[in-house]
């Protein structure tokens, strides 16, 4: 951490106070963390009343593409607070059209109308309720390797062992392997190979789940927290031709990867594909106020239109969600934040990263896009042994706790999950921070080669 | 409607596009619908863009409970915004711990934690996910006649018809009838006898469904959208009886009657009982900001102090939803809003109701407490028939349709559901708006008159 600003150790004690006295925390055994309590933050940076800042690669949850305290998203929210501050679903609102126009807008053609939510987890609820009532079909596809939310149905999609515990939950749900070239489920030994046997397998899941019961098969374009794994060429085309040739849905998870991280509104459309439903969160407004969604092709928005769609929320397209959503719309457009992403991440962060798994023997692999990218970190390049083993906790993890800790206190405030440390700042943030963060993290990799050989 | 203010038809035309082209509607086939576009709102009134204001007697969805641009709440949410508009649940925050402390505080002693969610449906969810972990059982037991949210198990855990076209969903619940004396599924004919009869058909339906399998009971308090049905003397004390009894984690549902509705913190607090979970949403920042939770007994939250509790959200303890719940509490403490309810529910409410009652034959009951009531319309006195059949649509509700259009017509905005009336204006109402509301309901049940005999 850097040491620059003044500290204030009453405040800090009175928060820590309330949040361990009564905050339940996420995912988390309540006595066994540590919360720190954060005072403030502007771009790229937060700082805690310790008088330590942070530079934010891990945008919060990966939800916080325009970063901290940006001007435009916060006028924005106080000036709805002030005109508006919430009005019922069943109401248009000026807002709320002008947020779901302008989404259509950017999503393929023939995808008109959007369904907004709280948060991914009951986009990809209305996602899936969708499918199943337009196909009359119950089953859905998801991948390992995935998360899609909390609630029964989006923690039954998910393939990471955040499911476990909930198990069991949504039956209708079946697992198959995606791609992921550096541990290939099927022994494929180059990206093209790795593309067409992991189309090939989901193919014969389909068969043997049986086509004819499946109404949706769900993916995130580019998995983020389990992995920042990249599409390899022509799979997800496959996906959508597989999709058509046995009239199945294909809904597009892009709650992480939507809204600028990889340098595309939407990640699909970087591989020159559209899905049939697209569910949406955090990069939308950058999380200021909750909001998720679900934009609807033209084809199942129709099916509604004498049926009623039996799903609702009381926060369904919320003005001060809204008004973010637009405020973001108009900085991505007025600040070219896509362009952004795409120059630093091909320009500033590939190079570094690749120049830094040449020299560092802990670094198996490095994949990413835009300002999405993970360090697959390793005890031994030849046999990809991870650092540390899936899914480990305590003592296990600990070399990962080492790395974390490196990069906490150069400054730097990582994303890391498993064996990975992923690169995943504000979309904002300046290319001098940025190349300070990677600078931090290119000497915190030396707690992770310690374990390599 | 009233007409007071400039009409602004160009914006009314421009927010209708919007609205009927991108925005997809929560419970609705989408082109039977026509949403208003709502200009502003102030207090308990809000207005379109053709110069129409009106009484809000739903107080939106039973969420505004403060009314509309309460000036507190709209300070609380521009401050919030200009200091911190979001941080990750992982941190300790001073507002999301000053919230749950404030929370814990007016909850029963012995539930210090509390964990944040976006709205009423994943409050449910988490709620239902600590029930199952802790019991080590997973069946939940919820009423007919109720609703609970629409992600997976809230929407199997809700008793009305919205759940049927979600069905087959969560295969652990099973459904029990709750007490309502007017409509007795115990062909009881006192109110005491309702609720010794509906606590033996639980505790039989405890026993068939087998207690050992059975994590959880959860109730509204009060029913909410399914009619107002307040539980008789005895029936909330019973069930908490129940649950010690066998073992059973007992669910408060408190999303739409909690914070102030009829003029309590939560409302079983009216009822000297103490659930094991509550959940809540709406009130608690009168959905200015998307928010809900889980209170969490002492008991429930250490079983998760060394073990990962296995749910979360992006969007957990969202600042600047605590910011407009730390308003609330203080609105609500300075204001007397409690108080203020219970009087003007006994005072002004009841007696005007009782009344009408005994004027128009189509009034079968009239029940509620607080600023939460509903007038039950019947074609019969002697029969009960209702003036609708349940779950009427199309021309079989066009008696309820008139009804609610002679209250807009009059300037009120109303919550109407089967064959009830709901009276649930914010608690911020001045005493003469309420009797001017309660006049024009008064006039529009003539047109539920012309159909009873
Ligand atoms: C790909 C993906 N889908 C869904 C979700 C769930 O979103 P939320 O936490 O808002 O429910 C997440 C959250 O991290 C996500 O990364
Ligand atoms: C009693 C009750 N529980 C849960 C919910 C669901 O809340 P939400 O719409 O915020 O998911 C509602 C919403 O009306 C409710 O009235």
């Amino acid at each position: 951490m850097t040491s620059i600003l003044p500290s204030d150790l009453d405040t800090d004690q009175r928060v820590r106070a309330d949040d361990r006295g009564h905050v339940f925390h996420s995912w988390s055994a309540q006595a066994l963390i540590d919360p720190l309590p954060v005072a403030g933050g502007e771009g790229a940076t937060f700082w805690d009343y310790a008088g330590n800042s942070y530079l934010d690669f891990s945008s919060q949850l990966v939800n916080l593409n325009l970063g901290h305290q940006h001007p435009d998203l916060v006028r924005a929210i106080q000036e709805q607070a002030g005109r508006l501050a919430t009005i019922q679903p069943s109401m248009a609102n000026d807002v709320r059209g002008d947020l779901a126009r302008r989404i259509s807008e950017v999503a393929p053609d023939g995808m008109s109308k959007v369904f907004f939510t709280n948060g991914g987890a009951d986009a990809n609820e209305n996602a899936v309720r969708m499918a199943r009532l337009v196909t009359g079909r119950r089953k859905v596809l998801s991948a390992y390797r995935s998360y899609h939310g909390n609630t029964t149905t989006a923690i039954s999609l998910t393939g990471d062992p955040r499911r476990w515990a909930n198990e069991p939950g949504d039956g209708s749900v079946a697992h198959f392997f995606g791609p992921y070239p550096y541990r290939s489920a099927f022994h494929a030994s180059s990206d093209e190979e790795e593309a067409e046997r992991a189309l090939a397998h989901l193919e014969q899941t389909i068969i043997l789940e049986g086509a004819s019961t499946i109404a949706a098969i769900i993916l995130e374009t580019v998995v983020g927290t389990n992995g920042v794994l990249i599409p390899p060429p022509g799979y997800l085309a496959g996906v959508r031709e597989l999709c058509d040739r046995y009239g199945i849905i294909y809904i597009a998870d892009e709650v992480m990867v939507g809204f600028g991280r990889i340098g595309e509104w939407f990640a699909f459309q970087a591989y020159d594909v559209a899905p049939d439903l697209i569910t949406f969160a955090k990069g939308v407004n950058s999380g200021y106020v909750p909001l998720g969604g679900v934009v609807i092709s033209d084809r199942i928005a129709a099916h509604f239109d004498t049926v009623a769609f039996p799903g609702g929320l009381t926060y369904s397209g919320h003005p001060l969600a809204c008004a973010a959503g637009v405020a973001t719309f108009e900085v991505f457009e007025r600040d070219g934040i896509l362009e952004r992403v795409r120059d630093l991440g091909s320009r500033v962060v590939e190079p570094r990263l690749r120049e830094m798994a040449a020299r560092h023997p802990s670094v198996g692999d490095v994949r990413g896009r835009g300002l999405f990218w993970a360090i697959e970190l390793v005890r031994d390049r030849e046999t990809r042994e991870p650092l540390v083993p899936f899914n480990a906790g305590g003592k296990d993890a600990a070399p990962m706790g080492e790395v974390a800790a490196a990069c906490k206190s150069g400054g730097v405030w990582p994303f890391t999950h498993f064996n990975r440390l992923h690169v995943a700042p504000p979309l904002v943030i300046s290319e001098d921070d940025l190349t300070r963060g990677l600078d931090v993290i290119d000497r915190a990799l030396s707690a992770a080669d310690a374990y390599a050989h």
